[in-house]
């Protein structure tokens, strides 16, 4: 498993020593320095719980820059961005966010049954423990997965799912992007207590 | 969830402040002072990984006195003891260990559903992520199931089995009982990180 740091400025990076992977959040900042490390290059919509408001053509072109100058090992595009656009150099994570609540388990198994990236990632608003039922039975069921639920009261989730197969861990530093988010340190001294990092 | 210290003397009761519930483990240590507290009793055979080699109805009988005496919560008796000797007046965790392996889980299946006690514990050695996924569909099949694998590579399943439902987590204090135990109050601190315990 990996610990992704989502990072919204250069200032964020420096705090990210014990992260794998950077996510870049091209929506949320300006990167005015990137040193030569690991990334994943993202830009989220509004919709999508991100600040990107602008066309689609526009923030998939500059995804492709980003990913190019940094040499990404991978953009996330979410998953109704048309096949024209998912044309990349780097290996690609699809995902599908929900902020609202978490579909049933056969709508989440259709999504995953048609991925065309290398992972898909399913972040849904967690409400019940059945809401939890339905990551686990896709990470028992599918491989290459990311999945796991926001909120604060599902927190657990993002260690628990990775116990389960889920590659990614996405953690924060400086500022929390997302409900539930563990912050960085914490969870790597979750999973050393674990006994499944060192 | 709640968290059961596995105790061997008086000394690590007076350890176990953090603990929910205690398990007596009589066939390791004696009990000179017994706190009014909430009590699992248990008398492990050798062949489940404990220390008693006397015969059976003695055992029962040690287990039934005891139980009695701290006005226990629940006793823990194994799955292979006869209908005949289940005749306690507090709950029962029916239990099958394996130091060994982890069987198939069409084995684990068929012992869960014969249940004869309140919940069912099973503790396997922990081998491959395939044995992990065993103890996880038996945690999404069936309610009531204590269920995690030993080893200390499989650590983490102690913590990770109570996010899927299993409602205890078994902690030492003072002297490790079993491969891959975690010490109370780190597993705590653990829970406390996850935020599903205050």
């Amino acid at each position: 498993m990996m610990l992704v740091a989502t990072v919204s400025s250069s200032r964020e990076i420096e705090l990210a020593n014990a992260a794998d992977l950077l996510e870049l959040r091209l929506d949320l900042g300006i990167f005015d320095f990137l040193p030569k490390l690991r990334y994943i290059v993202t830009c989220r919509r509004k919709a999508d719980g991100g600040a990107y408001e602008g066309s689609e053509e526009t923030r998939i072109e500059k995804i492709k820059i980003f990913a190019e100058k940094v040499n990404a090992e991978f953009v996330d595009i979410e998953f109704d961005v048309p096949d024209d656009f998912l044309d990349f150099k780097c290996g690609i994570i699809e995902s599908y966010h929900n902020f609202k609540e978490t579909p049933s388990f056969e709508f989440l198994r259709d999504l995953v049954e048609s991925k065309r990236g290398d992972y898909y990632k399913i972040a849904t608003m967690g409400k019940t423990m059945d809401d939890w039922k339905k990551i686990v039975r896709l990470l028992l069921e599918f491989e290459d997965i990311i999945a796991f639920l926001m909120g604060e009261e599902f927190r657990f989730t993002r260690i628990a799912s990775a116990l389960l197969g889920s590659p990614f861990i996405y953690c924060y530093v400086g500022l929390k992007k997302a409900p539930g988010q563990i912050e960085l340190n914490e969870a790597l001294k979750i999973l050393k207590s674990l006994g499944v990092r060192k």
